[in-house]
């Protein structure tokens, strides 16, 4: 039917031109007469969404502004997995092939089990989980391998299910592998691989390779790079991130970001590299008087101040919104025997008083307890050695010619007065490092985490001292709902499955009850104080709704992990390119 | 100075004429001069105050409104002990004498220790608790005493304080006493007392009496019947009490209730004869599936039943507001190990895992868990029960001629969605009902508590489905604050000494931020539904700050428990006077 084949090509032709877009056309024929039943805008995974955007931009079928708003924000998501580098892959050969059941590239050291996943990862190893097939039970071996390759599965197995809702690289059903879970070997043809062994999948095409191909982050990809400044241009609101290492803060640069929204004081006592500040905030916090506890404060503080240092280094000339401490006490006792001797022989008891004072700080409900700048209240001390060192850390900068730029945020604040007795401590502590120093100033500001109802509602007053506003709609979506995160998972199914809710309000800002409070706090607050700064931290400054939902109240920015910052970038450029168009 | 005095003896009747008060005056006298100084209304207990504004009514000096204003609420409060019938006391002869440091009347067992005190308390028995003096560690024997006798201290010692903070009686400083701990005996003169012997204390006078004397409840006092009846005159809100129990149904009754309303379902799995309930409601918290709970449910369902229904029937006629089950389920796991054997043996389970169950239940923060309608939403056959026994209890009350008028609450509620659900379960249960017991209508009500912010701010929403609100100020308080009660303790003491709060929020409603939250619910609610009535249970209830605050929102009625009824009668009543003067 050559004719109606040439009439199905000129009308495909005049509607991709008409729409400006991949389009998805249905049509029959019938007693040779070509029918159009529909006609829609195909849909597209993100990687096509990306290139289809540059070409047209490249091909002027579209305008930079249409181009901005052609990938969705969770398209983004999948983008920014890391990808095996192409040419690598070129010259190397696939050594099986599966289903492409989640997106972008891993390398990683094969273990057999969940548990060895879990075991491998905890020791800093990237592993890769092979298995027949996932279960439930699989899960934490899942959530800790880089990649997941089954024997098994189709699309929509469990390990596909699971893999491409966290967008984990996985591949399924690659029959050709011989697993034998007894021996941990597995055996492809002639060739066998045990435990450990190095292997590279490619989840976006479903391809094994043997060893460790060149890895390619997604930022380097040219594409990536073109759409993301084209989108920086349509954005007003500024995007930080959250972190409190340099790595951290490195990684988000690279990622875009202006600045830092959440530096967590309290983040050094975790992890790497915290064994003695922990133990000296063990002796802080086991104190009995202000003498013992400024003791340890004046140990602790040099670390503290280093700490910060390193990263405001890294931010030179960028804002970086460093929180005072913020969780309650109780978190950081020492439990096991041996550190609990450490710091009954530091501060000379005996385990049973050290017993007793740990028990002191245990509380029923210890998110609504003695935390944030309640701990300030009640230990000025601390909020002391914390302002100190930041400024201290900010005057050595400058003297070593650099521009810190910090902003002490006090957290967990309920009411103006609070914010006074902060401030006072901090108009001390600032007089007396610029004498120190020998300085003029110290650029910086002071502001507040807007995270308890009542401060939201009283924004008003709280702006009479703070500069700066941050909601904290983490805690904020607790309180307004009565939610414990830590609880809320054994109601939270029911309540969307019954659709009581429609979103998890954890995860996109509830906009109907949280967003009346962060309104009132926006319109409050800048009552008070016209030219007050405003923004968000917490998981919501990542989610494209809720992004959406910072620009329409007139926030000046929002501030997500390193990893969303792009996605945060693209919601806030869609956000405001939505608005010119209404 | 005969002149000098008739002078002053005339400007003091000119002067209370005048004032129509009882007045506090200065003077001087300079070379035989009369100058008066200063003129103030004068001081005076709570007592005097009810006796002088009743003669003075009875005098015609003051009109009714002016009766009704010279007590304070606060003085109603002393009060309202019992105090020893002037009759009895006069036919008797005090065996000692000290400060009066706590007000009203007690008798008791003497016992010579804290730790009798309670343990004699706990076994029913009233106690006087005998001290050289006391100190901090005794104060969970002040309080299991029904009145407290020190030898020793004035009127600010340690028990003076603690006792009148609590309105206990409480006498100090009666040196005449010689206390031989170690015998347990008491010796006055040639007079011997021993553990076990009775004594009457005056409190109010400080006089101490051998045995029991006749004690008078203060509500049989004929002056203040008198008062109150006035006060009464010029209420337009409604006064209701939080009680559970028929004894507090009477008792509240007595002290001029007009409805119950708070009755926490809850209640009776503590206390007396709890023990086969509470055995049910662990064997139905510990079940694992719909079908075991609805096992022990339907076991469980008569308890329910015949508690609401002894309350309900001495509430004949007025409204009983039942607030469907609250706290967090692993409040009720049995910890003894008696009674995990007893609750696995029941389910055929081992103990092992009766634990991993309780377990389960914890919670990090429960204040903000697993409770309230939440239990309904992922347990809807709880609420089935509930509603059921509520039902059931009327239908056999109107079956019987009488006149139950239950109000069904739902409980720790952010959302109409949960509203619906549990009118969906309400309604299908009252088919039911009438049907079983054939009757065409129970005259009941459905409504919520107002207790998550949430709920305030969305009250447009949930006045859709709700009939009724009352505002649960105790929890709201907690997360406007994000100030958990059970742990405030540690920061309010500061907060309070640094004038960071005026007052402590869970005693006085804070107006400026939890009063914006019901200030909105009043208003919002009635946008929806204009007849919505709304309410206030809680502490707040019984505050005579807080009840006014509620009388300027127009709530209906505020519940308190038994004892503050008065107060709270009094505290409406002058709200609405001072506004009627405005």
């Amino acid at each position: 039917m050559p004719e109606v084949y040439k009439e199905l090509y000129d009308v495909r032709n005049k509607l991709e031109q008409h729409y400006h877009d991949m389009l998805d056309i249905e049509f029959t024929i019938q007693e040779k007469k070509l029918f159009m039943l529909q006609c829609r805008v195909g849909k597209r995974t993100g990687a096509a969404a990306l290139n289809m955007a540059i070409d047209m931009l490249d091909e002027k079928l579209i305008d930079e502004k249409t181009c901005a708003m052609r990938l969705k924000p969770a398209q983004l998501d999948e983008l920014l997995h890391p990808i095996i580098d192409p040419s690598d892959e070129a010259n190397n050969k696939a050594i099986a092939k599966g289903l492409p059941a989640g997106p972008g590239g891993a390398i990683g050291q094969i273990v057999f089990s969940s548990e060895d996943a879990v075991a491998w990862e905890k020791k800093g190893k990237n592993v890769i989980l092979l298995r027949e097939e996932t279960n439930p039970e699989d899960v934490e071996g899942m959530r800790a391998a880089k990649g997941i390759l089954t024997a098994k599965g189709g699309m929509t197995s469990h390990a596909a299910l699971v893999a491409r809702g966290w967008g984990k690289c996985c591949i399924v059903g690659a029959s050709m592998l011989k697993i034998d879970l007894a021996a941990k070997k597995l055996h492809m043809g002639q060739k066998v691989y045990k435990e450990g062994d190095f292997l590279t999948l490619n989840g976006t095409k479903g391809l094994v390779y043997e060893g460790q191909l060149n890895m390619l982050d997604a930022t380097e990809n040219p594409n990536f790079k073109q759409f993301m400044s084209i989108v920086d241009q349509f954005r007003t609101m500024g995007v930080r991130t959250n972190a409190e290492t340099p790595q951290d803060a490195k990684a988000a640069l690279a990622m875009g970001a202006e600045g830092i929204g959440l530096f967590r004081t309290e983040h050094m006592f975790y992890g790497k590299n915290s064994e003695t500040p922990l133990f000296l905030l063990r002796k802080m916090i086991l104190s009995s008087s202000e003498d013992e506890r400024r003791i340890a404060l004046d140990e602790l503080a040099p670390y503290v101040k280093k700490d910060l240092k390193e990263t405001m280094e890294i931010m030179n000339g960028l804002p970086v919104t460093i929180r005072l401490l913020d969780p309650p006490l109780h978190e950081f006792v020492p439990h096991s025997k041996e550190k609990q001797e450490e710091v009954a022989k530091a501060l000379g008891i005996d385990i049973a008083e050290l017993e007793r004072r740990s028990e002191a700080l245990m509380e029923s409900n210890p998110m609504m307890g003695h935390r944030g700048f309640r701990l300030g209240v009640t230990f000025p001390e601390i909020t002391e050695m914390q302002v100190k060192a930041i400024l201290d850390a900010a005057a050595e900068m400058i003297k070593e010619g650099k521009d810190p730029k910090p902003e002490i945020m006090v957290p967990v604040t309920c009411d103006v007065k609070e914010l006074k007795v902060a401030k006072a401590i901090c108009k001390k502590v600032y007089a007396q490092v610029l004498q120190t120093y020998g300085l003029e100033k110290i650029d910086h500001m002071f502001g507040t985490m807007i995270e308890i109802p009542r401060a939201a509602l009283l924004a008003n007053e709280m702006a009479e001292t703070a500069e700066f506003f941050s909601f904290g709609t983490n805690d904020l979506t607790q309180m307004t709902y009565g939610f414990s995160r830590d609880d809320s998972d054994v109601f939270m199914g029911p309540y969307l499955d019954f659709e009581i809710l429609d979103n998890d309000p954890f995860q996109t800002i509830d906009e109907k009850g949280v967003g009346q409070l962060i309104s009132y706090g926006v319109e409050r607050g800048k009552q008070t104080r016209e030219n007050l700064k405003i923004g968000i931290c917490g998981e919501h400054g990542g989610d494209p709704k809720s992004v959406e939902f910072c620009f329409k109240q007139g926030l000046n920015y929002v501030s997500c992990s390193p990893f969303r910052i792009p996605i945060a970038r693209l919601a806030a450029a869609q956000a405001e390119l939505k608005t010119q168009k209404a």
